[in-house]
């Protein structure tokens, strides 16, 4: 009975889903969502990409949480057009939420969308978003074993973040652990270590973004 | 529709909790279910809990986890019995998976049986499993903006555990400040600031947790 229910709702996100991603196409949008643990940092990545991307794209993001405006508040201070979804406790975003995001963006002014999905990496995996790109971020302070226990994530992304690589001296974690890891389950994701605290490392990531950005203009 | 079934999934569960919870009592062992992000240091925090009473309390496990055995295999080498149970994706543990896995366990033979869920903050607050106590873990390098976002969790707690303080140093978070936030959600909850790496900070939450048992046998 569970199953079949759930079958029948990624059913119909997956028709929501083709529809975003058509408006996305129309507009011309690169959108990315970004899937990862509560603070693996996903809020500060998407900071240092809004820093870092200014005046050469046009930015937007759209900030999921279960209940909180404290992501969005943080994005908007840095004069980037936001809007916060709150799932009200719910463990993912869905296609259908996202729609309703994208009524209050001027899609036709930018070039990129962020989305920042619910703090999971289990439930957002199961879920398009109408999105081009899925980047996980994980933090070292999480272990070398996660992609093992949540696969999902990792299978589905084109890009895994690695952050606080700035915290790696107080953790018993091996980078090269972390990468095998990753590889394991996905030989084909663009890795980057960095971090978003300090900013070591973030400039490799951004050119690849860019670089993303400018294939869809 | 999906409200209406996860209604009636919860009643179901809770059902079988409470039989769990009546199998715990007849043989007189306290029952703890450890809730936390992927990488807070749960299994971590386990494994400092069976090595520090021992010899004190009879212990017994039982690990959830998306799809490895990699938990259960620290445990068992400490000598702890402990039954492994792999969700395959799923996102939470539930009463049933539980029951099963009791089925396995020498119960009588027990004194303490600790739950290690499913690495989420979210989905495993909604479900009972028949314990005594939910103990959140929740580690600094996750940030002190959590309890705000995932107060589900917090607010089932008797007891959080703020994990890695070791690694204090190298965030730009204050203990005081996550202890704050939690206790804006949770006043009552035991606070047990530690590191499972150091073991610094691991006596004082090993004897709340064995004066809880102390009051059941």
């Amino acid at each position: 009975m569970e199953v079949k229910v759930v079958e029948r709702i990624l059913k119909a996100n997956d028709a929501v889903a083709r529809s975003n991603r058509s408006r996305f196409d129309a507009a011309g949008v690169l959108v990315v969502n970004f899937i990862g643990s509560p603070g693996a940092g996903k809020t500060a990545v998407l900071e240092q990409t809004v820093k870092g991307l200014r005046g050469r794209v046009a930015l937007a993001c759209i900030e999921g949480d279960p209940y909180t405006t404290r992501d969005a508040e943080r994005i908007a201070a840095l004069d980037c057009p936001v809007v916060q979804i709150n799932t009200q406790g719910g463990c993912h975003l869905d296609a259908s939420l996202v729609s309703q995001a994208l009524d209050q963006l001027d899609l036709a002014a930018a070039d990129l969308l962020l989305i920042e999905n619910v703090g999971n990496l289990l439930c957002p995996s199961q879920y398009d978003l109408g999105e081009h790109l899925t980047v996980v971020v994980l933090s070292v302070t999480e272990g070398a074993d996660k992609p093992e226990k949540y696969p999902a994530a990792f299978q589905r992304a084109q890009a895994v973040i690695i952050n606080k690589v700035d915290a790696l001296a107080l953790t018993d974690v091996d980078l090269d652990a972390v990468t095998a890891a990753i590889r394991r389950f996905n030989p084909q994701a663009a890795i980057f270590p960095l971090s978003a605290r300090t900013g070591e490392g973030v400039e490799p990531w951004l050119l690849w973004l860019e670089d993303r950005v400018k294939a869809v203009r």
